[in-house]
């Protein structure tokens, strides 16, 4: 397996340095804008299959020719969604496997944004499908570890807990704090703002995918280990477009504890016009305000060392258990910062992302899981996947997820 | 009479809206940086009495040569306070009488900002007061609405109200919306920043001046005329420093009605770092985040058309009365935002400000009010005042003030 990493930002560097540590490839090639950054990290490993290089993700022919030059048969996409279209059609012309943690960026509703979806998240990478699957090609969209992970306990809660799904609910949590801030997300605030202001989707069996206005839904969720009680809203995400596609559940959701003091950050942003992406002028000087907010917060980037706590992503599954009653059940895997800090240098929520892809690659690598067309998670067989993230080194990854009866 | 008011903005303009409807000057000279804003404010008022010039607030030098070549005898500062000291200094050079609305800006502790004072609002200006006395010249500052018509209300409560004050406490609120805006300040957001985000202060008699954390010690104050319940919280403010140096009371405290909503709003903006007007640098350019904020928002200046609602400027005064027996009186003012554009086309806020030092310049040209020094509204009798603000046109200014017992 020869493997591309689109992106030297934080994911994908984790990435590198997880998969450095398995023996199933041959050459893992790098690539950024800026060839600087893969540089420093090949230089870091000093591992011989290591190579850095340069790339233009807004470009589908530069991707092409990346993925020929160095022979590449699975490229792993870890840069911003909005250059997910390029890379993808790039890794189709040149005959790869493309793999990616997040999808084609949604557009909303033009009259009713709030009720109904507009193109929704993925919608188009699916329009793509007939043709990957007539070349035998796989795009595994949606892997890192939401969606990813969240989708591949789908897959394990239908097959092997629950005779039929009322509702599939991504609850993802944290207790992470950074030392010295009152205020710093510890992801990219362009990123979360785009994400929880957009018009949170939502999937029912008889109704289909509809929308709802941003922090619908709130609710309390306990986390496990001792992240204890935070307050979780609607959120559009990808595993409501994923699970409803393999799996039978009747009702999809998605609820990000963003907790009541960053859901009043995000609400007063957006209130004030300071998500924006237009640019204004301020002073004879145009910006963007969204790019003015993500600069005077701390780069989360930077923060690893200065945060504390753990990080939880999991699945609510509700319905019947094998044996017809009742059963509901939390499917989790958490993080602590300490531990991927020391482990692996890379903060919790970046580490937790990246493992995901990489499990992956080394599943399709021994052929494990095989497949074409477009393809969630939930499309392949779960238990080698969970089998792997929990063993321990060298058989796997050491980072066990848990269950809790609800 | 020869005034020239310095600064053609919204206040500095509804000041001269205002005085051309009176006979008590000969000559009012409209001065900006910019002076084709007082030249339009001339050609809208075709009062043979007005001229506009350009002068440059930031120079003292500059604010004396305006005052010379016009044979200036009263100035009204009415610019951002950033420049109180040139204009104030340059007033004294060429020896004419200074008003103002807003006193020199407060340093906040070097060590103990939320503790102790630091530099003060006014200091700088008092301690040039013993210079304007020995030249028999006034400086009669704070002379708005707050400061001054409160302050006039706090002489007028001891002369004739009150035997003795346990505390005055000024409480601002509104019930003004913007049509067509989720969020839109009816004053400027920057100087809200600033006064909301200083540490306030508060007097009492046997501790002194004193400041809290900013939003201190909330409370719901219900305000006369429809507007209601508002949230109120500590502000640092002029009166605070005023009142103690002319009354005997106890306490002095200003809380401003900024409501829940814009409360929050104040705290994000600072627990992000978006009120700091230090440069940062944004994709290349640099901005003040505080500059942003104030380009995202809607300019006050252009919502009167659109605002709706009533502004309450008031002081609620608690002591015994003249009789011995415990008494508490709130008296206010209250100016309903459609009154005001359709009588002087300014909006409530502006024109409640720039009413007073109109009625102050006027009650100085009859000789009713006379004094020499840095002093303030307090330190002049209150009931010809009080008597001239509510008169009918033309023996008044027909805003009619009023008293509650409570």
């Amino acid at each position: 397996m020869r493997i591309l990493i689109v992106g030297a930002g934080g994911v994908g560097s984790a990435a590198a340095r997880i998969a450095v540590r398995r023996s199933f490839f041959d050459l893992l090639v790098v690539a950024d804008y800026d060839p600087d950054r893969p540089q420093r990290l090949v230089d870091e490993l000093g591992d011989p299959r290591l190579l850095a290089t340069r790339i233009d993700a807004s470009s589908a022919e530069g991707v092409a020719a990346v993925v020929r030059e160095h022979g590449i048969t699975h490229v792993l996409n870890a840069v911003d969604p909005r250059f997910v279209m390029p890379v993808f059609n790039g890794c189709f012309d040149a005959g790869a496997t493309y793999l990616d943690m997040a999808m084609s960026l949604s557009v909303r509703h033009p009259e009713d944004p709030y009720e109904k979806t507009g193109v929704m998240l993925g919608d188009e990478q699916f329009e793509a499908a007939a043709r990957w699957s007539e070349a035998g090609r796989l795009a595994l969209v949606g892997i890192g570890v939401e969606p990813g992970l969240s989708d591949v306990f789908a897959r394990y809660a239908e097959d092997e807990l629950f005779s039929s799904i009322d509702e599939l609910g991504v609850r993802d949590g944290a207790n992470i704090t950074v030392e010295g801030y009152e205020f710093a997300p510890s992801f990219s605030i362009w990123t979360t703002i785009e994400e929880c202001l957009n018009p949170p989707v939502i999937f029912e069996r008889d109704r289909g995918w509809y929308t709802t206005e941003p922090f619908s839904e709130p609710e309390v969720f306990h986390f496990p280990e001792g992240i204890g009680p935070v307050e979780c809203v609607n959120v559009e995400h990808e595993e409501v477009i994923l699970m409803p596609r393999w799996t039978g559940a009747r009702r999809v959701t998605f609820k990000y504890g963003l907790g009541e003091e960053f859901i009043g950050v995000l609400r007063t942003l957006h209130k004030l016009g300071l998500d924006s992406t237009e640019q204004v002028s301020v002073k004879g000087v145009s910006v963007a305000p969204r790019d003015v907010v993500a600069a005077v917060l701390p780069d989360p980037a930077t923060l690893g060392d200065r945060m504390k706590g753990k990080t939880c992503a999991g699945l609510l599954v509700t319905g019947r258990g094998k044996d017809g009653t009742p059963r509901s059940v939390y499917l989790y895997h958490v993080v602590d910062n300490e531990w991927s800090m020391a482990q692996y240098n890379s903060q919790a929520v970046v580490w937790q992302t990246a493992v995901n892809p990489v499990i992956a690659l080394e599943l399709l690598a021994s052929g494990t899981w095989r497949g074409s067309g477009v393809l969630g998670p939930e499309a392949f067989d779960a238990r080698p996947f969970l089998d792997l993230l929990a063993a321990e080194a060298p058989h796997g990854y050491g980072s066990p997820w848990g269950m809790e009866e609800r």
